[in-house]
């Protein structure tokens, strides 16, 4: 429970070892933990929450990517909404702990899972990208078109070399992705880490919903890997009004960016990068 | 409809230029399509099918997509049971194809959507490890643990290198994950990309589907990122008995890799490897 790496017998082949004995050898080596992760939702009493997702994730801060999904998702708004959030064991395995079980505050309404359709009715579910885009609309609580976050293109070419630097405090795998919170003058507020990079942003997320911070007007989240739709969802549900990623974006990233008036950064690299939406927030 | 790829102007901001009127260029660039697509299965006849799960993908390869989808989820054994397959425009968005709808033969089973949980119940549903591995072992019907496949790590070396040259023919966004399929001998079968790496696996296993290839026996799958539980899944549901990742793999992929008796290869990169299983399948 909430370990983020295990151990596993690993042969490592290095077909260049100048040392023969060295080409082959068995030892253990550390792995990044992924277990599934059930999100239980429903009114308070006995027996009243239902299964809404399963996720398969990274042990550790469950109960913010519990809260943080929910709020990325549009099916709460605040803590406010949470009467409590409790980790625990699965009925039919009693020494694991992937359920968290949340109990929606009086008045919250229960997630609209559409049984007609038979899977929890998501934001993309629209089918197509004008239609995802117009689900997100509707349900985002917050306005980051007007926010006056402005970053000097400098300081934001510093960012990724920041967050490897607070990575190499807890990850030894090589098998994680990144996202980072920052303020708009670039100090790192909160950093989290999982096998799924939709994970490690709701845990963000999670935290600062916990943490009363909502919306997360002047900060920016930083993604190790790719910029999906999905991703700049979650920022946009948040407030964040400017998501750079170390990878490329989507084509739906970018054309939701910009519907929101979000600004996307994506190859973010050394000296470089590339805007794809709201580029007035970058001073160079 | 079907382009990988679309053009966004873009910010390219290089803060080392030489040149200061290269510092910040508008410019056209190319970005990684990312649309839904919803999967429709049922029995024959009108208004029959249901929506079974909706999954953002690059468009291309779609009904290898959905079909590898319900291959490798268990809902399908093998074409036969496909009576047709077709792709579709939406019924609110006429212009886009982002509906693939699957009549299944008669006789095969509807998908077990389980209403009560009002989610569709992947085999990730299992709220343990244990448990999620025990679901891909009921559902699989291909045995992978006596596959004699034996391959030299010297060529096993090179496949990374392979499968970005064929990707360089498709790929000019940076934006898209690839999997490839190679005979034992190192011969590349199908590659396919996709935003998404679950996607790009089953476009490659829908595609096997779909020229009555499976069992994948004797064959190995490479991705260029991470291997997953999904992805292990993935190949073992196709009867493939080496997985290999240039990437690192999770505590939960090398665990059913070694359940399945796979061989799970990680961190393929230049002229080193790590096999988390399987370990005999690799010549040295």
């Amino acid at each position: 429970m909430g370990r983020a790496t295990d151990r596993r017998s690993v042969l490592r082949i290095d077909l260049d070892a100048a040392d023969p004995t060295r080409a082959r050898v068995h030892r253990p080596d550390s792995v990044s933990v992924e277990e599934p992760l059930e999100i239980r939702v429903g009114p308070g009493g006995p027996g009243r929450r239902r299964p809404l997702a399963v996720t398969m994730r990274t042990p550790g801060d469950d109960l913010d990517l519990a809260i943080g999904f929910l709020l990325t998702e549009g099916l709460i708004r605040s803590a406010a909404d949470v009467h409590t959030a409790q980790l625990c064991a699965g009925a039919d395995t009693p020494n694991t702990y992937n359920v968290v079980d949340v109990v929606l505050a009086p008045g919250v309404p229960e997630p609209a899972t559409d049984a007609a359709r038979n899977f929890y009715t998501t934001s993309s579910c629209g089918v197509c990208g004008k239609a995802s885009i117009d689900a997100v609309r509707t349900r985002s609580q917050f306005a980051v078109a007007d926010d006056p976050l402005s970053i000097p293109a400098g300081m934001l070419a510093e960012l990724p070399d920041r967050l490897r630097a607070a990575q190499r405090n807890f990850d030894r795998t090589g098998g994680l992705h990144a996202a980072g919170l920052f303020t708009g003058g670039g100090d790192l507020v909160v950093l989290r880490e999982d096998v799924g990079r939709h994970n490690a942003v709701d845990k963000v997320v999670g935290w600062a919903v916990r943490e009363r911070r909502l919306p997360l007007a002047g900060h920016l989240l930083l993604v190790s890997g790719r910029a999906s739709f999905e991703l700049t969802q979650k920022a946009w549900m948040a407030g964040v009004p400017l998501l750079a990623a170390v990878s490329a974006p989507s084509t739906l990233a970018a054309d939701l960016a910009e519907e929101a008036g979000m600004t996307l950064v994506g190859f973010l690299r050394g000296r470089t990068m590339n805007v794809y939406a709201g580029a007035h927030r970058i001073d160079h």
